[in-house]
């Protein structure tokens, strides 16, 4: 794909530009200071998200989505061990792999839900069947995707139902939070409501607007002992750390992360708001799956949208937290002009 | 440690500033593109180093050296297999166990060598008494540091003697390239000699200079097939790469990456060369390891200078891209003070 | 469980007692003789299956078809690769995640298929909706069983059109042979139709009188010379390996192998004659998935009947190579008298 | 080699015959049971080993030992952990690698010492230098092998010095005990002081005059629960496991296991009292380790004995359960005679 600036690009928020405000932050930190970890800027990020989710946690920086999530479940799940997820979750569809890397072989095992989220009825369809002896694997954790793949949201008491039966089982509770910020954003707000009583969340900055860096926040401080140590083994552990903290600091100054995620979502509204008998999902974070028929999509991109086909019957457009209004607007009239 | 700027800072290449071009160019990267390295910017890497070196490679981009290290490594050695390797290399000392979580389980064979430098009769004294049968751990490949730990660097025959052994054996050849641009300034500049005919390289930016971006070239083009995979399996695959790939054009753009280890070699040579009775190994790179007692020590710090211990009777000092000068000429005097 | 000899056992084949001519054969190696496999009844197996297949193999024992199907996998499956099975597949369901394990993280791809048997269908339904990209998991072996999980048997035109498939894709074909005895004896008693073009085979014996040898038939003679090494990283090369290799070339000789095999299948024939209305499943094997109530199964417990319960409304009998006559002739009787 | 019974074999004890009573054990246990380990010879195991230790035990049988080796490790010590050992430790030199497979990765780490024994000082060399972070592994276990792999015995004070060790920095401990019987008939015949306070003990049985199994003994138990899960994954849990619980019981019974080993030892005595000039190292089990010529060794090949060369100026003789005493005499004789 050229960089065509005259396109309206509803193609994913994986690559949207970066904020200007990050760029600040990390020129600011472009002092020498402690490698690694050691720095002042990475220093203050246990702080930080204490204070955003009102309870104590330990915060590793990473690169990418993957890392975080695999690294969160690698300290929570031995080897010989299983991870309740749904079908659909990035880390079985979209990581290549990454969990059975980093868990050692340990088995994803999949579950359903609509719009890609769990319940704890179609995690007990899954664990429920298996044999407590050593010919199968035993179920270590759970992961939830917040927002979903389908961009739905869990709220609060459907984590709080979850929660309470991965502690019933004893099992691990992790969320993959790459749009976590949305779903914030969506169900008004907090933090910690949208959180709940995970274990572990992987807080997503890139597609929020960061460049590279994202945020594994450990609730259970115990596995942030054993994250550390392997976020190194696997090489990712970057020398000049401060400028992903300085990307996560400058996110969370003044509620940036919310203030890009609820411009997204705005965005996201807009377009769905016309397209109600359309959806294939509702709409609670950035993304619309959209019902269409090919040459309608085909119509569309002739209007100068991008977006990824969804299959054969449909559309997936992603906003951004730099999409602009207009683009917006358009693409809903080109939607309602379907 | 704390950014305190009236330090004269010694301590290592690592946490160094990045150089202004690296971030111009990461602005002009700013508009979006394709993710992960669909962009514009990473499609031209193979076509620059290909340029560079001669001859024909593939590269990838990862954020750290040890993921450079151990992708390359992982594309060459099956997980029962072994990698020879300089006993104080990086890959066996400083990386977390990165090399066994990569290779699932193979194993370094630790070889010796002056100056943390491998020769043919080192490496045979490890391979040739592994009995050749499925107890013991086969040799798949061989790595090689350049500079190597101590700050020196293979000359072109030297690189030479080792890649015949390592073809008659056929075993892979690997070089640890974090300060290869240091050793390819003091051998003369080219970067196909600094080379030879190894079949990948980890291409260090982020220690001359960069940000967050690692090249790994493989000239043995089948070994990228493989690790494209693996990049993505470990998390490496940023969604956002043209910043990285931004940051290595950038440096090879007007030979940046070679000014610039030239201006930290030409420190670290005006160091030693009054300390020439002092000196634990030759100073072939930007690092010094100077003998001197605790007292030397603690009076060369009360001047100013930061560094680290090198055990108790040395030091270790690393000069940078942006070493100030007068920074090299006063630790010079220090040293030649003391 | 308690030796209950007055008990009519149909609960499995794995604990059958072990056949004399077994006994007779590994007493006759009870001399020294070389450690390992290089005793001079071990280095007779390749010959003795390549007799029997009429083509060249190499031939690895090994104490359980669990090691054997794992070892086999894994000498064709990279730790970023993915094999496609049947979603009831032993190596899914029944082996504790060991091919996570022998396979570093690999994944099993799950294709549905009457009677636990893949079709080209049904493993095209998995496989070709993966994307060609570095995100998704690319598939590198199939694995079949022969006969399925549910005694099912594949015959040579259904194997062959797997094969072709594989052969197509560039996909490595293994077959899981717990009981490929017992499916050869349905088929007609030619090892060679019953394996196909596979290019490896765990050949099971312990289910079919033997006590602790199964062998990895490897027709790709490459897959061996790693399998050799990954046998002895397992942890499965035994030093007095000629009491494996002793029993089975015992199964060989005089074809006991396909006599016990028979004899099993046979008192399974003789219960699934009286039961047609009842079978979940054709009875191409020793095994026999009846549909019976909780209380059916009462009413055959309390007539001397062991057995495994099969879900709420069904039973699984299992017959053996030496499930005597009367029984098989009694559960027939017990069965039609429900 | 083939079966040439008129040789005297000083090879090795890993090939000898199998004992007479375990042979009688077997075929007492070939009586259907239930299977993997849930039959009745199976479950006295715990039972058994708590009444020679003296403490409470749990027990497992595998066939190997290194794979009991590598499974008790893998219950201590995470993937990103090491182990310090001896760098002549079999687990080190000739299990092909399989600690790095069973351990995920971790990192062997090798220590010196007299005769192949680790001591406190050779242990903290090794570990004292390892710097608290996340650059190096850390290490989570000690391994020791009684008797060494040069056939010296670990005395209970010794041991209890390493276990002392171990325990102020929060290690694991783990015996190999490959030849565990003929270091505890050397050291007077008690199995609680030949173990001392170790946490897990791979007690071996195969070069005593076993056919195939192992224990794996956990004194502590919560290790025995993981254990468990990572040998089905390995593919070590034998369906027919009565037949190798059988061989432990047998060897347990009237001490058989240590009138086997003390049947070796001696003849290994009667060779080392007429050789203490050519010994290199004190004999303390059943191995003796001669300083000889080629010459001699030639010489001693010509009278009929068989054994291994080890390097040039050496020769390996090992004795076994079953070496017969002219043998051993003969032997004598023959070393003096040089």
């Amino acid at each position: 794909m050229s960089a065509d600036t005259t396109r309206k690009l509803f193609l994913s928020d994986n690559a949207a530009s970066v904020h200007p405000k990050l760029w600040e932050a990390m020129r600011a930190a472009d002092e020498p200071d402690s490698p690694y970890d050691g720095d002042a800027v990475s220093q203050r990020l246990d702080a930080a998200f204490a204070d955003l989710f009102g309870r104590e946690c330990r915060v590793l920086w990473v690169a990418t989505g993957t890392a975080a999530n695999c690294l969160a479940l690698s300290a929570m799940v031995p080897p010989h061990g299983g991870v309740v997820c749904h079908r659909e979750a990035h880390i079985e569809m979209d990581e290549g792999g990454a969990p059975g890397f980093y868990l050692h072989g340990a088995k994803l095992m999949l579950a359903g839900g609509e719009s890609a989220k769990l319940t704890p009825d179609t995690i007990r369809a899954v664990i429920d069947p298996i044999r407590d002896d050593v010919h199968q694997v035993q179920p270590h954790a759970i992961s939830i995707t917040q927002a979903s793949e389908y961009g739905c949201s869990y709220n609060p008491s459907e984590i709080a139902a979850i929660a309470a039966l991965a502690k019933e089982r004893g099992l691990g509770l992790h969320m993959d939070g790459a749009r976590f910020a949305n779903a914030c954003a969506f169900l008004g707000g907090s933090a910690s409501d949208a959180a709940g009583e995970v274990d572990a969340l992987s807080f997503g900055f890139v597609k929020n607007g960061g460049m590279s860096a994202e945020a594994i926040v450990f609730f259970d401080q115990g596995l942030a002992d054993v994250a550390l140590y392997r976020r190194k083994r696997a090489g990712h552990l970057q020398s000049k750390g401060r400028y992903l903290a300085a990307q996560i600091l400058a996110m969370l100054g003044d509620d940036l992360w919310l203030h890009n995620a609820r411009s997204a979502n705005a965005a996201a509204q807009e377009i769905a708001s016309v397209a109600q008998g359309r959806l294939m999902h509702p709409v609670e974070a950035n993304e619309i799956f959209l019902r269409c028929t090919p040459e309608e999509r085909e119509a569309l991109r002739k209007q100068g949208f991008d977006f990824y086909d969804w299959g054969d019957d449909a559309a997936r457009l992603v906003t951004a937290w730099n999409t602009p209004q207009e683009h917006a607007s358009a693409l809903a009239n080109a939607i309602a002009g379907l």
